[in-house]
């Protein structure tokens, strides 16, 4: 059986995951907003440094209410608009539907099942570089695989009928057994990079490259591998040491939290830094690095 | 005995307390750079909230070697130029000869002793909100009242006279008989407000009025407090209220860091960060908050 996919969020993610599986052959039907005369029109352009693509014609739609029902939502919103999703969800829902949030931070499963109690729900972990810089216009960068995990309700064979569907797509897949493990290990990265370059204004490569800043990012991601643990999940320091090679490896960057502050809107500080600190503070652990760049960062927020 | 003093730095510092010395009357010759053609012949402006005054003439000095030796030495530059000291200091200094730091830090004395093994040398703590705003121009904004404190030799009596010119000239002074315990208690002060604002673009009022930033500011004056006491100095938590209060009560204000880092020039880490951390860390007390503040100005001062 063929999944019928829905792509909320047709951003830097979603323009490149729903681009990826619809390029492949798979039923994908795209949400779009400011973008939507305009890909329905020209399509979806996609520039990656593993081949660029259009997909054309487009399953795009300018509302909800306008969608088929799917077997797979992939919510590639910000967190910041997760309030829409208790409009934005119900018309594309049916028995079984499952709805990936691929976002990041922690505690997003929790409100949306509180919003839908019977919904089948799993969270999405992105390691990718990419960016929207057009309607329509998808580049992506560097880096791309996703690993999805169960939150609530049957999904363990749903997801890897979505694994598999992506890895055909030439997307690197693969299900996570321990959901809560994986969202601890993506603020491994998140964490670090995405508050120091909009408090510093600046690129992953010069956090890198400059002593202090280097250590800093060590320490803020020590800090994280601790709360995780504090909370359950089985992450190592070895992860750690992972995430810096591999940040090294990166071309320069610019994360999403940068991204978004440098384009006057909202950052996801609650979903990024608030819910892990209260978290840990919870399960007893204080992450005082973490805290102070969080205190920076919502008055930068506030500041403009 | 009328004391001759020399200014060393006629910026928003030596330009105001030399001015209101030689305003009173007393005797002092200012060494200046880029402004002594100006000073030359236009005289030195202070505009103060406690009323405007023109000093002129002015005992103006392009180099250190035109100027007599004199009894008191003002040193009123930034600590990044304490390094032209060991050519400064020579010309002006005769028997007896007290060079009073009037600067930022810690660390300060001990260095220039170092370079100047028979010296008279105190500190000074200048409480004061004011700036050049242009060549012989001093705007004094808020406060003024200043301590100054015996580090080597026999200081003591030459103190209360340099105190005693001090209250003389409308300028609150009085001596301090734990220089090490002021050098703290100003660092109270100096240590949240000179890196956030530079941190996070902005103005003492901004940092009180915004609940988290507010947080933040108390987190790091306590830490400086409880480093101060591992240092030997009997500072309490009471000052840090006392300087919550007296901030509140301040005209919205950049502090010297932010307003060197505006203008591009060298800000004082080594002294206001570098130093405490790194004496803190030898008597056992790790500055974390502090420590984090200056990763992100070296990071800021090495991306210009």
């Amino acid at each position: 059986m063929n999944l019928r996919y829905a792509i909320i969020g047709t951003g830097a993610l979603g323009g490149f995951y729903g681009g990826k599986l619809a390029q492949s052959g798979c039923n994908v039907h795209f949400l779009l907003n400011s973008d939507y005369e305009y890909v329905k029109t020209n399509g979806l352009q996609v520039n990656s440094t593993k081949g660029d693509f259009l997909v054309k014609p487009v399953h795009a739609y300018h509302s909800e209410n306008d969608m088929p029902a799917c077997d797979v939502v992939l919510v590639c919103l910000k967190t910041t608009a997760n309030n829409l999703l208790k409009d934005l969800l119900p018309p594309l829902i049916q028995k079984d539907t499952m709805v990936v949030l691929i976002q990041n931070g922690l505690g997003i499963e929790r409100e949306v099942a509180a919003d839908f109690p019977d919904l089948n729900i799993a969270g999405g972990l992105a390691f990718i570089c990419s960016e929207k810089t057009g309607p329509g216009q998808i580049a992506h960068y560097d880096l791309g695989n996703i690993k999805i995990g169960a939150f609530r309700g049957d999904c363990t064979g749903r997801i890897e009928q979505v694994c598999s569907d992506f890895n055909n797509a030439g997307v690197p897949a693969e299900p996570s057994n321990d959901l809560n493990r994986a969202r601890w290990e993506k603020l491994v990265w998140n964490i670090p990079y995405n508050g120091l370059t909009v408090v510093l204004n600046t690129t992953t490569d010069n956090l890198m490259s400059h002593p202090g800043s280097r250590q800093l990012v060590w320490e803020l991601m020590s800090e994280v591998v601790t709360a995780a643990r504090h909370c359950g999940a089985a992450t190592d320091i070895e992860f750690a040491h992972k995430m810096m090679h591999l940040t090294d490896k990166m071309k320069p960057y610019a994360p999403s939290m940068k991204v978004d502050y440098d384009a006057g809107r909202p950052m996801e500080i609650q979903s990024i830094y608030t819910n892990p600190i209260q978290t840990a503070r919870k399960a007893g652990y204080e992450m005082n690095k973490a805290a102070m760049l969080e205190v920076q960062l919502r008055f930068l927020q506030n500041s403009r």
